[in-house]
């Protein structure tokens, strides 16, 4: 017995993918996990602890934390500091604190986008700036016009890769953002939720940055590295380690559930399935995006876990055709700097995708 | 490796009691949660479903929602409509969005009282006033002088039964609480985190009171009546959907994970283990009450699933010699209007009484 508001809420919910609640899905390609699944190491722990998730979590996570930081250990470094490390309930949890910790006046993003970061600025009172990627350039961020905007802001949203895009920024391109936020007083959050299935993690990361840019942040997540996104977990490694104490001082003691901090644990120890993973993508990445093409669509490039394609005119509904057969893809629609007939997909399994393919080649009126 | 500032923050978290992270522990006396320990159904449940927690899960907690919505149906209701049920992840989460959403000016806490709700409402930049709750009345609400106090309030928290007293309020006390602040326009929160352990959920909640009150909200947790702190599931019940929309606005959309959603449907079943709970609970907190009694400790009344208590001054480090003896009671000293020598502890199963009661004998020095 659903009421309007709630039907309304329902779609408005609706817009980030996944909604594999409400359509019955036979293969959701609207959210970018890791397509080999939650890790087998991770799932044993998982179900060989419930009895231990009567008692409350650490508020610390203090075990996770040390994981995180040797995982993240510099050159010079034993490990990165704990005090500089924030777990959160999911990135996304962490992109509110960290607005509402923050409080800037003007920040900037780049449309298109990843729409929590507006929600979250504009929850904390913040007038939103957009940077456009021009589809003429492949979406490809214009490190100059990014450099000038930063200018006038107090905090800069990057993602990187980008979402929806795929677009990989090398870590030079991210220093010289990070130095032109520094020199503005700003704080820049570099959003590499996607960066662990990327095609070049080692030289794209902004993590080797953070020990030259107090005012940097890297925002990472479990949720798709590991396909985890119901545990929700995600953490901030800060360059400065007072963020982390503002933003524990607006939320709760146990925001990361018992089982998250442990499956997170388990998690960092996986290389090869990690390694695995990103071959899988590369590989299957190349075949939608060969798949795409044959079918007249225009796909824009990728060195991330998802591909966006734009389709024709008489094929603006191709999500919703796709759904009444059971596939979900993502509609971009909402996406700002982006309109109707924008499309995301996830790479998957070569089964999944071949399924996608036949799918879409069905579904398309040309 | 721990720095100066690491534990200094374990010294801060660890204000809640429950640090079995840090602390070895046969017995944790210092949390409050159902002695029964999680129900059976609810670990099956999430032992059998971790393959399904790769996906996202349900922003509208739909699923969850209707749940709690047909358990706290009311008389003349089908259903507690689901626009005004909002879950978080705890309790604790939700006391954080409420006071973010609402931003009252002024607001009323009793003291003693879960300080959550005043770093919450400071978070928020709210001024905090408290009502005194007395040793000398067994600390027992004075009711005409809250009432008093609300009118200048734009935001009360009344926890009921309170923590950690224990004190149960009837519901035309609070009624009469309600209606003050709606003529004050002010909000009543009225927390019932540990209602459903208490001697009278049946006489004293407020729940049924929310149709008439629309500046009413009841908050409930399934952390301490089924034993599932480590998940964080926890919901708020509004008198008015606006909130509900209002705290919305404030989070992430991926608030409660997949095996919170997914064991809080199963546990709103487990109905003849929340009976058995009570009775468990009546029967050992007598036990205590005469055990702590007998030796010589003044015990507060309590209708709750926990005791208080203070110690003569010789005593007042008990706690740190029980926690040498790996047994973790609440020290209460930082609880506003209590001081050094106030202890809490939980009613846990027989054999756990026992085993308290005698460390305590052997820990006393008199």
């Amino acid at each position: 017995m659903r009421t309007g508001r709630e039907r309304e809420k329902e779609r408005l919910f609706d817009m980030h993918g996944g909604d594999v609640y409400r359509n019955h899905a036979v293969y959701d390609a609207s959210v970018n996990l890791n397509p080999l699944g939650m890790p087998e190491a991770v799932k044993q722990i998982l179900r060989e602890s419930v009895d231990g998730w009567a008692r409350y979590p650490d508020p610390c996570c203090q075990e996770l934390v040390y994981a995180i930081g040797r995982y993240y250990k510099g050159e010079r470094q034993e490990s990165f500091p704990s005090e500089q490390i924030l777990c959160g309930n999911g990135a996304a949890d962490l992109i509110f604190q960290l607005t509402a910790a923050l409080k800037p006046k003007r920040a900037l993003v780049t449309a298109p986008g990843f729409s929590e970061y507006e929600r979250a600025l504009r929850a904390a009172g913040c007038e939103v700036r957009r940077c456009l990627l021009e589809a003429e350039r492949g979406f490809a961020p214009d490190f100059s016009e990014l450099v000038k905007l930063a200018g006038d802001a107090e905090l800069v949203f990057f993602c990187n890769p980008n979402n929806p895009t795929g677009i990989l920024s090398e870590r030079p391109a991210v220093k010289q953002l990070a130095e032109a936020c520094m020199e503005a007083g700003a704080a820049l959050v570099v959003d590499e939720c996607f960066m662990e299935l990327s095609d070049d993690p080692e030289g794209c990361s902004a993590v080797p940055l953070l020990s030259q840019f107090p005012n940097l942040m890297v925002l990472k997540a479990f949720t798709k590295t590991y396909a985890m996104a119901g545990l929700r977990l995600g953490f901030l490694l800060c360059g400065d380690p007072d963020v982390k104490t503002r933003m524990e001082g607006l939320r709760q003691p146990w925001t990361v559930s018992v089982p998250a901090q442990l499956a997170g644990i388990a998690a960092l120890e996986q290389e090869e399935y990690l390694q695995e993973g990103r071959g899988l993508i590369q590989a299957e990445r190349k075949r939608l995006f060969r798949g795409l093409s044959g079918l007249g669509l225009t796909v824009f490039p990728s060195r991330a876990n998802y591909l966006l394609f734009s389709v024709p005119e008489e094929d603006k509904d191709l999500g919703a055709r796709l759904r009444a057969e059971g596939v979900l893809i993502r509609d971009c629609e909402n996406f700002n700097g982006l309109e109707k007939g924008f499309y995301r997909i996830c790479v998957g399994l070569p089964e999944q995708n071949r399924l996608l393919l036949e799918k879409m080649k069905g579904a398309l009126r040309r």
